[in-house]
């Protein structure tokens, strides 16, 4: 027994979204029936239609930024009630035994953690993701969405949020330290402002000054361009952590070098490409090159806590259903300030 | 007013060693004169030889593992006496008074430390290091040698033990900890014995297992062939930190592998060419990757003091004055274990 609902699908590799109907699974004693009602475009849900990051699972129904409100519990629910409002990100099970699980960074579980959608769940069922009308997710995975952020400006949170909130984090983030954002899209946006909330001097880092007035809206102190070879220079050993959003392949030495001794560069965007650094670049300051893949659950509803707190919420631009496609095209043309959100009373409708 | 004291130095860049004279000034209110007993011969004396890091200063006297007796001190002095047991490391000074000096990192001083050889002192006069019989250098550059540690065999620490230490230390290694060390030559065995002693499990990942009889005597719980592709695989996920000490250009990709999620891998070695990675590798699992260049005066003291505690000293091998060349030779070809001192009494003799 299932229950269909309305969703936007890409029918195969690369092809349009268009509108279709899916089927959820009845809940469990520990699942959670979820009336979306946004969902965020991430640029990585163009990457996996177009299966930039290899073979993918066709339909696809994308989208790991979900906002709604919870329609049905299962028997053994206690953490939820109907009408609480709730999200989801990128990730909707894992094995919940291993140590990883168990260290609360479900994202790294041993037998793979299941994503929200191109995923196929332990049932061996395919996971479908945001694009929809209602979802069903066990509630372990599930997000409480404090009081006092709107539902369409917290979905993106979901992913952008906790990608960015979780290396500020652990990296040290905070007053007294100076913070580099590489990329004013919708990664490097939240990192703006989530840092600027922990007490961080920021400067954002971009290809051009197209978007300096908004970025110094957003709470960042400077705006530098990395199209001028002469920001390498005057922001040089200046920064305590360069967290970097950008996908774009950097020449990472000289993002080092604007790193003081101990800094860290901490990457959040993944290029297709290799990239390339000198070894003296990391020794000659004791300096760190890191990656940081989103985070976990328990890291997540302290990020949407800490949010709510700082009245935080993404920068957005809502779209119905039929304005998908527009929208996949003019993310990759960085043509988005700074994030898409479906409405999701307009999919079906 | 300058004290001749006897000296090997290269007279010209990549040339053989030959015993020569050198000045070392008089005493200032600070200094410590140092009969040398022993200095160990590091790999990077022979690429600063060979002028493989750039331009160097000649008439080049080596050495920057050097163990001694205080033989008189200046008239501010207070913290040595003539008689004490005394080593110097890579640095003899730097500004004092940077945040980095203060912080107890004088290797990173923003006015650049003055390196005990091949350097130019504030003074405008060049250093010259420890293939002597005797050096004078300014106190607060000098570090305590305990009783219970040979002059011989602490020689190496003050270069090969700081190098491996401060990263040990700074990364976590200790009880509970998986430690790899790449490498088992000058650096790696140190590493071995410190990570060991820090009460870490040990790993050695060498080339191949020629060394593995000695590795498991040092300490080692584990012994692995790089050579092996294998053991790549085998190892996948194992290590909290990787602490890489040679040179060679390794694929890093396939080390990060290695690394449990939120491990790091540290560089102390550092080639020539640039090194590939890419981004998946460290964002997946949230891994590090880290440079560590020796350590602050404080922390090389503390080192020492570490070694003297647990009975730590370098595997060396001891020779005289005239055999340096020929010990450059073997060093190049990997052919010592695991560190050659030079007699200082040899020197001029």
């Amino acid at each position: 027994m299932t229950t269909t609902t309305h969703a936007i699908a890409a029918p195969s590799p690369g092809a349009a979204l268009s509108p279709t109907t899916i089927e959820r699974r009845d809940l469990r004693p520990d699942d959670v029936l979820i009336d979306i009602a946004y969902a965020g475009i991430c640029h990585s849900d163009i990457h996996q239609v177009k299966e930039d990051w290899g073979s993918a699972i066709f339909p696809m129904v994308p989208g790991h930024e979900i906002a709604g409100v919870v329609a049905a519990v299962g028997s053994d629910v206690t953490k939820y009630q109907v009408g609480d409002r709730v999200g989801v990100g990128c990730m909707v099970d894992s094995c919940g035994e291993c140590e990883y699980c168990l260290a609360g960074t479900e994202q790294f579980c041993v037998k793979g953690n299941i994503q929200t959608y191109n995923g196929v769940g332990f049932d061996g069922e395919n996971t479908y993701g945001g694009y929809s009308r209602q979802i069903v997710v066990k509630d372990a995975f599930v997000c409480r969405i404090p009081e006092g952020i709107g539902l369409d400006v917290a979905a993106p949170l979901l992913c952008a949020g906790i990608t960015t909130y979780s290396p500020l984090n652990r990296w040290g983030a905070g007053p007294g330290k100076k913070v580099a954002v590489v990329g004013l899209g919708g990664l490097g946006h939240m990192a703006v402002k989530i840092a600027v909330a922990m007490g961080a001097e920021v400067t954002v880092l971009s290809q051009s000054l197209k978007k300096q007035e908004d970025g110094l809206k957003l709470g960042a102190k400077d705006y530098f361009a990395t199209g001028d070879a002469s920001t390498f220079k005057a922001l040089r050993g200046r920064f305590d952590l360069i967290l970097n959003t950008v996908s774009a392949t950097l020449p990472v030495d000289s993002y080092l070098g604007m790193l003081r001794v101990g800094g860290a560069m901490v990457n959040v965007g993944a290029p297709g490409e290799p990239l390339s650094y000198n070894a003296f670049s990391l020794l000659g300051g004791n300096r760190v090159l890191a990656g940081s893949m989103i985070g976990g659950i328990a890291e997540t509803q302290e990020m949407l806590d800490f949010c709510a707190e700082h009245g935080i919420g993404a920068e957005i631009e809502t779209i119905s259903a039929d304005q998908v496609n527009v929208a996949y095209d003019r993310v990759e043309n960085s043509d988005v300030r700074y994030r898409f959100v479906i409405d999701a009373a307009t999919i079906g409708a």
